[in-house]
């Protein structure tokens, strides 16, 4: 993946569209503003909305059924922004004709079913990725590339935030709204992408409406590193803020602060200047000394539209035959930790307060 | 307990400051420069320290032992500020000689022990107070207000962070250093205080310094709601916030913004608009108008040191007969929830990832 | 001017657009989107240039010439958006042919052209109006709106700073480039328009631009109030903020803050406090009771395009025959003190330092 | 000047602060603490209160007028903490005695006066010292170190604002009472000094206090450079930042972010990629490019007392027989630019608007 150009001349592959509703038109028009894409149809039960669409993405061939398209329409891939419990039937059908796939988050509505899109692209030959938007993002590739130069150090724990006034969605909960964002970004710039020891999830819906509106996952990660996600409907403030805590430096990313969206600290406890004082129970004046007050430092990012990036990495993988930063791999571990949540929330707490009755 | 001063005249209760080290010159500082008070003695088994601390709050008598202190001083209460595990012997000693008794937070080193004190001080009719200094600030005066008041209706949620770059202390690990704040806050501002149904807590020693030095607590509330804590010693950046989601309003306590420490949010989700919503899974957009998007406000505060208003409390609960806002009770349930925390951390997480092996 | 829809049902106006560069298009999207108005045509000296933008906005005429514009056209305004020094000649044209006109600031290059435009549109009986944007929007609608009220009493002081990384112009200084906004707002907001009693400018250009590229601008109000105006194009970090302080609350408005835009202080120095302390030059402390401390406040803001408030309250003003909220008479009171500005910049300063020499 | 001690050992010498009002105390602490200094009296008309000072600072002798002070008791130096109209008789007293005098800010209340005793001082081989204390705290310290280490550049303009609800001072107006902070630190940070070309002030007395409560300083420097200066007593909120844009990077100074309080800007005008857009007045989307985007830099600043360093920078000049970095020269320089800035004010505004009238 680069965001630079690259020179070599291709012929543009070929793409459909398959939903018009909320996030199709924003793939469209990428696919569509592309030089190495060609927008060949939309696709959506609603010939009215995909027909909007394709007036202000160059015309492309309007269609009503997957069928149809698949049939009727000569393309090299296929980009899915439906509801996610069709992901796997639509997916399954385009894998099958040969298709390369890109997938609105998340992959599938279960775990077993994003499997079975995984085993079958893998069978098939093509790629599988998921839009999973953030990665491609200025903020979150600079993150990346810090965390692989050794910058941070090995990474001991990560706070991530991200609440605001949302709309309370008819059809999941705000852990498998919000924190998808989270946990793929998190699998992105790890090294060896994320893979928790454990899932612990809680979640409150004081509101009654049916599913949590406030949630918190914790992810204890290997050699004692934790993960923890904080995402919430409720909050009339918002908050896009993720911290990495480095044995080295610590990262914090402030989404929402354009002139300073990175900042890297070089602050930290230094166990060593410590240990002295681990055995002084007393004197708690003394120990202050075991902090490092280094300088912080916020990187010039640069700016790019992240789906553009998406796109041609999209392209960049089916021609290089390599997976995708997101792949579908990847993707399923999102999946399967969004899965675990769930299963951690619907088991009754288990430390009940004596004193509290 | 007022801010104002009593007028009534009262001869000063007689106290002595037991410990000179880190707490003790606040105390004893503030019980000097009290009307309701007269400083009597300072003890420390370090006698040097106690004469510096005494020179400094109007030359009270020095001793080295509660014995000593007890048998030859006439004091109507003791303000104990010692290690937490001397609190237990200390404060039995002082209740079982009909003293009055004021304890620097936490109550004690064990649930068990600490009822004790409560049992104890019960029986023999002395008073037996925390000094959870919070609860004597502004801000958290004016939240108790605000509450009490009807302001924000029903608590939904409360989300606390307490963070920064802290010294990794040798006994405790940092839910039992830093949460004792969030935990006596709560239980003070909360109508009924905080009664969580269980209490379930997530450490990490990514350090490997023989304790958590990053902890997470989740308290499910009755009726639904949820409080959660964060707690962590090694972050370069110091957060003091505090979120209380209610029906009505929500109040957004950031404590390191003097210039605007509570701002109260006329803002949230509005479930009865919503109603409609949750039927039609396709539209989001027209959800939007779900969201209740008032004005913001944020109260002016009086400022007084909060040490000074909690020793004015202490004379007046005494000479009330009454608890002190701040009393053993509420120390107890603070205790049993921080024990409850420890259990939970020692036990194993539950959710294991299949996808992760 | 309203931002509620106008319920009776009006014939829509017919308005050509002139210029097709850098704000036209914005213009010719918002006419087109308006149930008030046709647009009727886009006039640019580059066919290609209007070409493009009438595919764009519903493909009204393209022309190449205001003369073509109004022989052939039939429309009952045009919005000019070309450079400054050719709105005068475009604008005479225009009203000569019984259009009513809007016009891009600044109104003309100098305030004797505009005085003319002013006179011309007086005589002919036809709106003159400028595009003022900021006017438009949200918080300097809410902002005029509690000045009118009396919300904030007496308007004492106004300190305006808009800073920010910017293009040195090639045409202008950094006052014109960037004061009208300050001017037209301050203009739009306080009592009976903005009409300083004298104006004096100070600039820098260390850069050797050939302009001005830090500007001051000090414009002494009536009754002793003073305005002042930052504005700079070398600065590192972008400011948008202005403070309006009144004798009974200050209102500041950080246009960078979406969460909270708008707040009014209920804070400040109370002069009869303070009379006794004003005889008392030994003890300052006692004088910090003169503060009033009360709570702050920050409004809701609805949410709507500014420029399509603008293309309404145009098509109102034609209608009623009544001035726009930002007429010519206001733009020629901006564009007088812009004048007057520059040559305030171009005399010498007068207060040399001897110690200096 | 150094932070470090210095480990030489020196005589300690001897010291009496005049004044035991509002900064008196400050000073007398300081120099009781350090051990450069052997703090030998207080001085103060009122006894009462010298001998309040004199019991929390060692037991330095009490002494009621300045002829008692020079008379009776063995001082190599003294501190003059008095109302400014009497720093000159005092300072003038100890100075024919051969005494050092370092003198709160600012240095006389009349030009005229200041540069008798800095005339004095030289004459008598003494040192004559300016207690400017923010010189002496680490950002400004830092400051001064990058803008001579040529980090920076060169500076280009300077912007600071002061503003905060401030107490109306019953004898000086704001521009004396805040701008010294300003001016002593740029007389500190320029190479240099602070020697500007010129001096323009604005003032306002909206609220009828006698004296102007927002003030505006402009200074041009040479080359082409500026300064200004906004403070203010009438701000609800309180700012304390200072901006020095140089031609390689531009520090932004906010002394109210104790977590950020000096950043530096690696961002800036790139005049050589301007040049070719200078000429193109159309295109304003291409020059865009012409702005130069890099990292944003905060370094970590140690922490001292200010004065303290203050006081053992005294130290050091008397030792040494070198000027201190905030002499009496520097002091000067200051008060010229104040009553530059008062004659400014009273002289008329000259460019009256024919267009208000």
């Amino acid at each position: 993946m680069s965001i630079d150009a690259d020179t070599t001349v291709h012929p543009a592959l070929r793409i459909a569209v398959i939903g018009a509703g909320y996030w199709g038109p924003n793939l469209a028009r990428n696919f569509a503003l592309s030089t190495d894409w060609e927008l060949v149809a939309i696709c959506d039960m609603d010939a009215e909305r995909a027909s909007v669409l394709a007036q202000k993405t160059g015309n492309p061939a309007v269609v009503t059924s997957v069928d149809e398209l698949l049939e009727h329409h000569d393309v090299d891939a296929v980009a899915i922004a439906t509801p996610a419990r069709t992901h796997h039937l639509i997916a399954m059908q385009a894998i099958a004709a040969g298709k390369h796939v890109v997938v609105e988050k998340p992959l599938a509505d279960t775990t077993e079913r994003g499997r079975e899109m995984v085993d079958a692209a893998r069978a098939a030959g093509t790629i599988l990725m998921a839009d999973h938007t953030y990665c491609y993002t200025p903020a979150v590739l600079k993150m990346r590339e810090l965390i692989a130069s050794g910058e941070l150090g090995e990474i001991l724990y990560v706070d991530s935030v991200r609440i605001n006034l949302g709309l309370v969605q008819p059809d999941v909960d705000v852990i498998w709204d919000l924190a998808p964002h989270d946990l793929s970004i998190l699998d992105f710039i790890l090294p060896g992408g994320l893979t928790p020891l454990s899932v612990s999830a809680m979640g409150a819906d004081p509101l009654r409406a049916g599913r949590s509106c406030v949630g918190y996952l914790s992810l204890p990660l290997a050699d004692g590193a934790l993960a923890h996600i904080h995402v919430n409907w409720l909050s009339p403030t918002k908050i896009r803020q993720m911290v990495i805590g480095g044995s080295r430096r610590t990262l914090v990313w402030d989404d929402l602060n354009p002139q300073q969206r990175l900042s890297i600290f070089d602050r930290g406890v230094d166990l060593k200047h410590q240990e002295e004082v681990l055995v002084d129970v007393a004197s708690r004046k003394g120990a202050a000394i075991s902090y490092r007050l280094g300088d912080t430092w916020s990187p010039a990012l640069s700016e790019f539209e992240p789906l553009s990036l998406m796109v041609s990495s999209f392209a960049e993988s089916i021609r290089g035959g390599q997976p995708a930063p997101t792949d579908g791999a990847s993707a399923l571990r999102v999946l399967s930790i969004l899965e675990a949540a769930s299963a951690s929330l619907a088991s009754a707490p288990s430390h009940l307060l004596e004193a509290a009755s």
